[in-house]
């Protein structure tokens, strides 16, 4: 790509010294980008990302700088909200923090992508929206399990019509999470604690959100319990701590065309599945079982018949005839694809639909699920 | 056991020209006890079973007769209920007609055990323990899961502490049920017909409400919604029929204790799982996967740690950690099993608590569930 | 089904003393049906064939009553032909002597059920059509293939839309016949010999006509070459013989709608395939290869991506992924089936669309498909 | 070889900045000819290419430069044909371009080498070879199959007499390519336009021609009939196109001797087999089933011995009678082995019969193969 014309977009990229922030958004979106030759347009245009990291700590940006080749460095973000070279501003902070810091950049003019959940209620994260399309900004919400190869397999036996007509979904997700004691978790214990911005709900319905939205059709109810599991956890530090957040929630939705899904989230699970997030889809004319990347298929000419009979031993084997979807097309990492796209959005304005609206409604469902589990009753989305 | 006493038990059994009827009730479990000699009470001791085969069409009786060596035959329900030789009434008609001839068998003084739902609401079918227990006689429901290997197994693991505090429960039963053309069904056609008395919550229910309340903790709440996925299907003369009844339903329900069990009953499913009903158990302490018979378990000891990377492909085989639960007892046909427990609590008075109440609990379930779905929200039990 | 009315029904049963005249129609059917207590109709109802056994040799006949516990044979055919106790007549001689006798059948009033091929020629086997026709004589002639099965699991793959547009089918049937030195031949040296009615088109074409006529669409022209592959073979005395009838055919069927059937026949082709005959049925949903009992499947879902490059070395395994279509009736035998269904037919009256116009169409297929070959062009049928 | 004399030879490379031209003839040929020190001639002496790379886009050409090492590069075609340093014209260009650019440089008296199809009819590329043969120019056509693994072997098999003698031959070509929606196809859009130069009998027939021509006799006949099967396809833009040329062809080749050849080419079917190309030969003592690089053989001495029982299930493993033969010299890249022959016909005057007039017969037999698709007969070759 060295002779085609590059165009040049600075990116301010605060909160990257997380763990999604550095390994998903720096080292396997803008710099696998930077270094593949930027991002290709045409035979003759590219996109160059220029970034600039951002955060509180110099020390952990200095060691972030190293490993990611991204020379720029700041822990002022004032000034670089003013500086004209940067046009784009990425927020991968912790929820609280992050919807003071969107408005400000907003009120800069800057495009705005940033991770999910945009806000800590719906209405906080409707009025980033709102300020954004007032201010004719483009903007987007990182909404990477689209981009799964799972789920891209899932969209096309969709659009290919396998399913026939879908009847129900059926998703588990979840692990199970050491509590610290004597095996480390393998979770941040703030996700535990409600004061910090940790839930079950608020962290995953997000994501079943968009998946459910996009891939099958859109959420009109839901009905959702939760629970803690676990009262108690030992830290990072070693030290107990008392768990306030939810940390498992069962979930039915339902979905436009009267379709239910139900869905499973828990930290306190055991895994007895293809994987850690499953995700079944019964049709008329066939079934998958979706895993982040594998799917299973089961069409109705290989549909077994099983006669219901607990008297005799029953020796099936019902793993047997489900075939695995081959890979058809390349995938390359779920929130790179994502990155791509959100940068020919800004240069080129072709169609991005994962704006901060996608996002409040992501919120929105969290939301619409506790206030379910308090009333103990389906609540309308 | 031929030098032993046998004590003669007169059984009327009415309505076991259907398949359970048949196959369960008369030859898996009458018939077997008197080919094995009857139920041993004691060494010197034992019950014997002397039935007679009620029903309207005397061909099949003959039929039934021939197949099992039960010579007795009769149409004729009323005269035997004022014979004394018969001392057990037992009634395995369809639900509609079972009401009142249990409720006749009652008025006769005879003992009173019969095959789920007791009614076809949970008022009759109260008002029938009711009845029995005034009348000083014993009563018995068929609970036929309890005695399924696999629920043993799972009785078992609750009463060893194998699962520590148990959190929370899963449930998912069904399989395809073809519907009809051109793979015949499986299943019969009035199963999917409301005024033949079909549904998914009136056929499943009461046994869920059973197997959670015996092996798990009192079924507190219920939150349920259902549907009619195949709204046509052929029926065994080859004929279109309308589907009226429920064939898949979603429930959560809320055990004392505040557990939460999740469970998903469908005839439109394809299966990808160990059985066709999957009960997964998560506790503190150990997880177990059960189904009809086979039983697979996972301690907190042998619980792997997974990471949640959905970028990384992921080769884990999440099935490999979990061990199958050996078979440490024999176990008997569950029908049989309880048969001769209610046999003995007849004429040994040895106790026997799945009385018309716990089969009334059953019906309640059922209905409860249908108002939960009505309602759109959850209802006390 | 002791009690139910039956229908006695008189067969004449010619020669059955050949290997399918025995196994199939004599003991797998018409015995078998026997054994089974008749065809059930309905509840009340069941037909019970009266077979008589007719040959020229009339110790293999004794020999035939004695294995099939058919008790009545005779080697006087006319006098059979006259006595109204028998109202069917069945033909399973060679072909040669057939025609004659089926007609004698028809002049006395017996509905006509016969093997394949009906006459050595279509103007024949038309006129024997014809004649039955005119006479109002119910008339079948065997096709079995059509109810094993891998066809009956075709016919469901096309009957539930699985392929989508269907585009064309490749036919391979055939095996190694050994040519009897120092191996002896697995097959009667008569279908080497075109004096002696053979032909490997004469005996396969018809198969092909009903199989593509009946699963997927009317035959409309045919472009065939045949060809002697083994010159000379040792016969059944070991001594070796002129081999005058085509052992090989080399065919392209065009159906309606423009789908072209590719279909090779050979009995000296070495098997590396799933079956002895194999059927791939390629459409834009799907495709399926079937043996005579066994479809693999493949979906377009599962249909994988390879790409053409002969300079690297293959390692795809492309046989994973294909699934095996399960069982999901009972199959019962062939042969028996059609019996059946021709006894329904003569006795019902029920539809039976296996008539000797379908037979002359297999004979008119083989014909054909000589003129073809002669002509080296397509020939319209 | 460092040591050896090296004969230097321009080679004119025109038209590889395509896949095959970069690929097959750049990177895996020529550069890899130069990489490992030119081609050996004997001990003293070798043959070195010294390439030019010619196209009409500049940009292309660096770039192909860059990554094959080859220095020289123009736009100006004409130069280069004066040029006394260049005596190899190689064109690799699309078909159309190909016959016009051949002339001149034959007509410059430049040795050639070209892809096939050489024109796009057989009267232009018989009038290349006499147009070459007529300027005593050295030339010769890419029919890189013979060189491939799979090819080699079968010709060794044929020369040792593995076959006894050859019965038949049946080709299966093919695999399912895509339509573009969702899942991009694998092969270029022209493929399937007629006006582009795309026909499944057009690209593959001329390689049938010199691989049946070369292994196992001189085609004499062919009966052939083609169809477009999927009628619109996607492009590489993301558009819609209407498929013009035919994407599947039935054919059947006459060769001499009177062996037949069966082959089916299809780019709309899915491989149940063990390779995208396979051609299985059947003969008196053995059969071969050859893909790409493997082959599998079956002697007679190996040769079972199937029943023809449609009645009976056939759990007979058909695979496991095959042999893999082994590999039991070095097979380099195809297209490079045939560069090095033609290399040393150029320089040292070796013989090499993959000529302009073997390069015409392919040309012609597809030409034929639309005759008698046209016709519906079988025409001479």
């Amino acid at each position: 790509m060295s002779k085609s014309k590059a165009h040049r977009v600075g990116v301010i990229m605060n909160g990257v010294t997380g763990r999604m922030g550095t390994n998903q958004h720096l080292m396997r979106s803008v710099s696998a980008i930077i270094k593949q030759g930027g991002v290709k347009v045409s035979e003759t245009e590219r996109i160059m990302p220029d970034p600039v990291l951002v955060g509180r700590n110099e020390l952990k940006l200095r060691k972030l700088s190293e490993i990611s080749g991204v020379e720029k460095i700041s822990t002022d973000l004032d000034s670089l909200l003013k500086d004209p070279a940067y046009t784009i501003y990425f927020d991968a902070q912790t929820t609280e923090r992050r919807t003071e810091a969107v408005k400000k950049a907003i009120a800069a003019g800057k495009h705005i992508y940033c991770e999910k959940p945009t806000a800590t209620n719906s209405r906080e994260a409707m009025e980033l929206f709102k300020l954004a399309k007032a201010a004719k900004l483009k903007n987007g919400v990182v909404q990477d399990k689209l981009w799964l190869p799972g789920f891209i397999k899932l969209k096309t036996l969709v659009e290919t019509g396998f399913f026939g007509r879908i009847l129900a979904i059926r998703g588990e997700f979840g692990y199970w999470v050491f509590d610290g004691k004597p095996v480390p978790a393998q979770r941040p214990s703030w996700n535990y604690r409600k004061q910090d911005g940790g839930s079950m709900i608020l962290d995953m319905f997000p994501h079943w959100r968009y998946v459910l939205d996009n891939v099958f059709g859109k959420v009109k109810a839901v009905s959702c319990v939760a629970t803690t599991h676990i009262p108690k956890r030992i830290d990072e530090e070693g030290k107990p701590y008392k768990c306030t957040a939810d940390d498992a929630a069962f979930a039915m939705f339902e979905l436009e065309g009267g379709v239910f899904a139900s869905f499973n989230s828990s930290w306190s699970v055991r895994v007895r599945r293809d994987d850690l997030l499953n995700i079944q889809v019964d049709g008329t004319h066939g079934s998958a079982v979706a895993g982040l990347r594998q799917v299973y298929i089961q069409p109705l000419a290989a549909t077994p018949k099983p006669i219901w009979n607990p008297d005799a031993e029953d020796l099936t084997d019902y793993y047997k005839d489900w075939t695995l979807m081959p890979d058809t097309i390349e995938y390359d990492n779920a929130f790179k694809v994502q990155w791509e796209l959100f940068l020919k959005h800004v240069v080129c304005n072709t169609p991005f639909r994962w704006t901060l609206e996608e996002g409040a409604k992501g919120v929105q469902l969290a939301e619409k699920a506790m206030e379910s589990w308090k009333k103990k009753a389906w609540v309308k989305v």
